[in-house]
């Protein structure tokens, strides 16, 4: 027999296999994946192959566009969205349209080709964190931009085009829609409760352990009990915080630690795998999400495809449940 | 520069790509596959090695489990959800809990192993849409039912698990949340227009024609203004039906041509790629969706892999445009 959980958020349903779980060694099909090599333009020394540097950490003594950098922040190539213009909004019969207006940043990880964040010392992991901050403390500015989106994707299987490790950043003009039903689902919550949802999980996860992976001083990192993939990990802030880019600066190391620690363990039961991460925030320069919304990393590790059912329907079927799930990992 | 599209049914955004669309041709990573044989129990003969036979389309002197059918349909060996029981609802904490009660059947659309849709004659096509209705009509008269899904994963990429070509039906006890966003959108569209939103954007793509795929009496194909995957299509029935299981007679063969077309059409251009398509209706059992919600399928060919953007988000990066993917489906 299997469980059906429902996710108080957004009220998506869940089919959980109780009955016959897979182990980690049943995900036979996972692939992983060696790093190629070859002429890449986010590495050391090859900087003039990538649009301008919008941003570093680097030796104080070194310029842009140069070596002597840590951490990287230069424009896509190939941008989705665009910064220069005004927002034009209008309609086409019964559709909605506008200009492409946004900014979509690439933010090159590392000078090392080969290492992920699993492989950099802790100054290094730090450095990155720092960057995310930097980039939506700047980008937030910019009135026209209701969003800020960080993500990761690792590997082939998780939609990597550049093998370089490196976190893709997209500032929208408005918020997107699965945000928005988390946002207006925490802040139906809010209303009845005057309690953040979030921080209603956190507790219950904490009191119920079966769940946690990994703690710290600032962040619980926890399978979800309504986790839609398996093994998913979401790490939260401990204490209620509505954006991450109000992070504040003596919690930008612990939450390195635990987010290089997390996909540490991950790695360590797959191997080499793809994998994605999102930071998942309240909506900037807007009064939306304040006091019921909580941000939050969802890290997905892809130990499966994504078939018909679950894109369709949005009812997902986890074929291990997530108590066991955190079992393994907290193992590692 | 790139469009930003906003579907008028749930609200989402999508990033078209208008300048720099993609062809078919640069779709190079594009998995396709050969069949690769081998025992399967779904083949003729073979009766024996499924569960037993909840339905079937087969000569009159056969027997059910034995050879003589051309369409069959039998319980998933490993099912998400289970046919015996009482729905048993409670609370956790915060979250919401049942059991996984439900069916979840396999429809084996044809004796041949290697024989898709596409290669099978009209006939053998109408006897697939036939069970599917059957199997629907069927299903709905379990009260405890809410929903029935029907869709099909083609192809390693697609998630399909077994290679002989067969289609999925779940019968759920709740309405999956997608569907559900789907459903309040229609209906508060409804109450100011006083008219369906499906019917409004089927008269519009019947006036900018340049969408429009294939067209016969009953159904029109056609790739969505706001399609979230390239060369998505939907094929929706012209008049207004809010229910799949109230299809009436006449109108399967039309349905089987046109999904058979639909899919030979993505095929010529792409090879033997992997294809997901669910059909989307409006609740069972319950007053939902009958007025505002308008029944379709929904064609998605697996040529990009769904990355962290995509599913963190619910904001789409679409790089062929539905006019210039309709010109080149409508061509072949």
């Amino acid at each position: 027999m299997s469980d059906l959980r429902r996710d108080p958020i957004v009220g998506r349903w869940i089919i959980v296999d109780t009955d016959h779980p897979k182990a980690p060694t049943d995900y036979k099909a996972v692939e992983t994946h060696s790093p190629l090599g070859g002429h890449c333009p986010f590495c050391y020394g090859n900087e003039m192959d990538t649009p301008f540097e919008i941003d570093s950490i680097r030796d104080p003594q070194t310029q842009s566009n140069t070596p002597g950098w840590q951490v990287r922040v230069v424009s896509n190539k190939y941008p989705a969205l665009r910064i220069e213009g005004n927002l034009d909004r209008k309609g086409i019969g019964i559709y909605d349209m506008s200009n492409g207006i946004g900014a979509h940043e690439v933010l090159v990880e590392t000078p090392y080709h080969h290492k992920d964040i699993t492989e950099l010392l802790d100054e290094e992991a730090e450095k990155i964190i720092q960057m995310y901050l930097n980039r939506s403390q700047d980008l937030v500015r910019d009135k026209r931009f209701k969003y800020v989106m960080i993500f990761k994707n690792y590997g082939p299987a998780a939609g990597a085009s550049v093998e370089h490790p490196h976190t893709q950043i997209i500032a929208l003009p408005m918020v997107p829609k699965n945000v928005l039903d988390e946002i207006h689902g925490a802040e139906r919550y809010f209303e009845f409760h005057e309690r953040c949802i979030f921080c209603d999980i956190i507790r219950q996860e904490k009191e119920e352990k079966e769940r946690i992976v990994l703690e710290n001083d600032d962040f619980l990192a926890f399978c979800p009990f309504i986790s839609r993939f398996p093994f998913e990990i979401w790490i939260a802030p401990k204490e209620h915080h509505s954006h991450f880019s109000h992070l504040p600066k003596q919690a930008i190391g612990s939450l390195a630690m635990i987010l290089k620690q997390t996909i540490s363990a991950t790695k360590k039961l797959f191997g080499n795998i793809s994998y994605n991460y999102i930071i998942h925030t309240s909506p900037e320069n807007s009064e939306t999400g304040n006091a019921g919304y909580h941000w939050h990393i969802e890290f997905i590790p892809k130990l499966m495809r994504v078939a018909g059912f679950e894109w369709g329907s949005g009812f997902y079927l986890v074929p291990t449940p997530p108590e066991l799930a955190a079992k393994y990992l907290k193992t590692q």
